[in-house]
């Protein structure tokens, strides 16, 4: 179905034929993922033709009993990818003229190469930006596979509350759950390295899980997600272990009611920059708008981070089927730090987080290793 | 010292300036290591002024608590980052009419934006083959971090020879293997997913670890690697859990004997393809030639896979300081398979493995799960 959408703007635009580079994008039009490391993997389509995929020899039985039901074209390490390239072009079709390609992927190299193989072509067209736009919009079968990404992230969620005691490192508690999620839930990739923060370490949000132990009295992030089917989840909670400050308290809940409130603010036409300063404004008011440091969120989907990005200056209108996360934090150096954040998509008159657990702050009673 | 030697490639080549775009590149040369995902990350090197690095300003701060005693410029996300390069290259020098470029890593969207604000300069070099050359002999602090990187997957393999049971699954070892190597050893990375594969599943060198279970007399096949302070680990062992048959045991002692063969006979002097070929002839001439599926190794260093390619038909001649694997294999459907691999440098007299973990036929008593 996107791959249409693809064809339709290639004839739209006058480009006879699309050099498609970049892995996910490859994997979001086909369904076939693979990470070629240094050898070349790409999608040719065409504006009057069949598609095909083209990928080293090791591969070629992979993408054919992939999802992906067009033509594969395969090539040996000792042989010229770009002259076979060209040989299956020629054979298929015979408008080949003008070429659009992903710049914000393509190397100069093998942008050089293709244009010495196809000598009469121009490759002067920009295909990133119509790919961008297409991504913005997650049909219902994406939806399906962010949601499933939430419920394991929901999971690791309480196998990190469950593993909170006065004594273990936060690496233990990431390692658990890592590894539990790779035991029970059969999850083999984390989106990105799971953090977790305890106490002063939680007003840095660029710090991964330290040694540092898990001491009675503070409050204890989480930021973690998982990748399934090719789409990522990525999602923040934070918890009291005992009793934390007052002064920790009111950060938490001035986060908390920000965070509420984008998530009833976010649906179609209300503006990324008015959805960001919705959040914003609250916590600035509160007197903590200093210490809240980055944008309220950003894209999710086949990449954790993608647009759109929900930031002062961006005046993208929100639209129906766009996923993103609404994440304000508070970070306070001596004090700590609050971090709430859910991805999920826009409907037609809301917001449907991809992730449940519980955001009234947790109470996790003192207690010692198991 | 490495960038002494990009300096004095500049002044040979007659080029005035360097923009490098590749992280491990920009890494290699500065000791700062980061992703900066879709934002502008380069190092600018100049043959008559001092070098800098140019990242967001999220990095700034971080890059200057590097190993890197250089300038740090940023820019934040809503400015031009190219015009801003412009400013500082032009307050450094005069020197910038010629540029060269890593083109197998930069993209066509950011090679046009720098001939759009450079637009009296041209961009023709390319600086790609020259660091590949030069990342292919390693410093001896290269080496010892790829020393301590294999004795961190000497570690790994400890671990998951105590793991195996009859009855739990590969992807329950390669799990203790991640998470033990995360508690006990502070290694946050694997340099790929941890590998264990079982029985005739081993005849397989692309097969993930899967929910398949171990079972009494089988061979068990694990590859494994680590990231040590930015330099990454690669090895394989094959044990037999109880009494393989004959034939198991027939094709480990070729694999075995192919292997050691290989690590005599690397040493300064001999071509990549010779070596390849040491191995291969062995197990071809006890009849498995067919089953022998990929080439003899691969460089390793910053990238787990990186030149040299120790194959057939590469005829660059092995010298001191290079890095590699031997790794010949053995596949058969139906019997199983066995591959031995190290990772070691190339000295004045042969060649030092980074792994040491023993490789005469590791026998594990049958046993239930602990």
């Amino acid at each position: 179905m996107n791959l249409d959408k693809l064809q339709n703007w290639l004839a739209e635009h006058n480009v006879d034929a699309a050099y498609i580079s970049n892995p996910i994008t490859i994997a979001y039009f086909t369904g076939y993922e693979m990470e070629p490391e240094e050898r070349i993997f790409a999608l040719l389509a065409f504006k009057d033709a069949e598609p095909f995929i083209f990928c080293p020899a090791l591969n070629v039985e992979e993408a054919k009993h992939s999802e992906w039901n067009g033509d594969v074209y395969g090539y040996l390490d000792h042989e010229n990818p770009w002259q076979i390239i060209k040989n299956h072009v020629e054979k298929r079709t015979k408008s080949f003229k003008h070429w659009a390609i992903e710049q914000n992927n393509l190397p100069v190299e093998r942008y050089n190469f293709l244009r010495q193989v196809f000598n009469n072509s121009d490759f002067d067209t920009n295909l990133s930006e119509f790919i961008d736009h297409l991504r913005l919009y997650k049909t219902p079968e994406e939806v399906e596979k962010l949601k499933a990404a939430g419920a394991e992230a929901d999971f690791a969620f309480q196998i990190g509350f469950d593993n909170i005691a006065t004594g273990v490192t936060e690496r233990y508690i990431a390692g658990q759950i890592d590894y539990q999620l790779k035991l029970q839930k059969g999850v083999m990739h984390q989106s990105f390295e799971t953090i977790v923060q305890a106490g002063e370490n939680a007003s840095n949000p660029h710090l991964g899980p330290t040694m540092n132990t898990i001491k009675p009295n503070e409050l204890v992030l989480f930021d973690l997600g998982t990748m399934h089917k090719g789409y990522a989840s990525d999602s923040s909670r934070t918890v009291a272990y005992g009793t934390p400050t007052d002064k920790q308290k009111e950060i938490y809940e001035i986060d908390r009611e920000a965070q509420q409130a984008a998530i009833e603010a976010a649906k179609p036409g209300i503006t990324a920059a008015e959805l960001d300063a919705v959040a914003r404004d609250i916590i600035t008011k509160a007197g903590y708008g200093e210490y809240f440091i980055h944008r309220l969120g950003h894209g999710i989907g086949k990449n954790v981070h993608e647009f759109p990005s929900i930031m002062q200056g961006n005046d993208l209108v929100i639209e129906e089927g766009m996923c993103f996360s609404i994440e304000p934090g508070i970070y306070i150096p001596g004090v700590g730090g609050v971090r709430i954040e859910d991805c999920g998509v826009v409907t037609k008159n809301g917001f449907e987080p991809f992730t449940k657990t519980d955001k009234s702050l947790k109470y996790i009673p003192l207690r010692d290793k198991k």
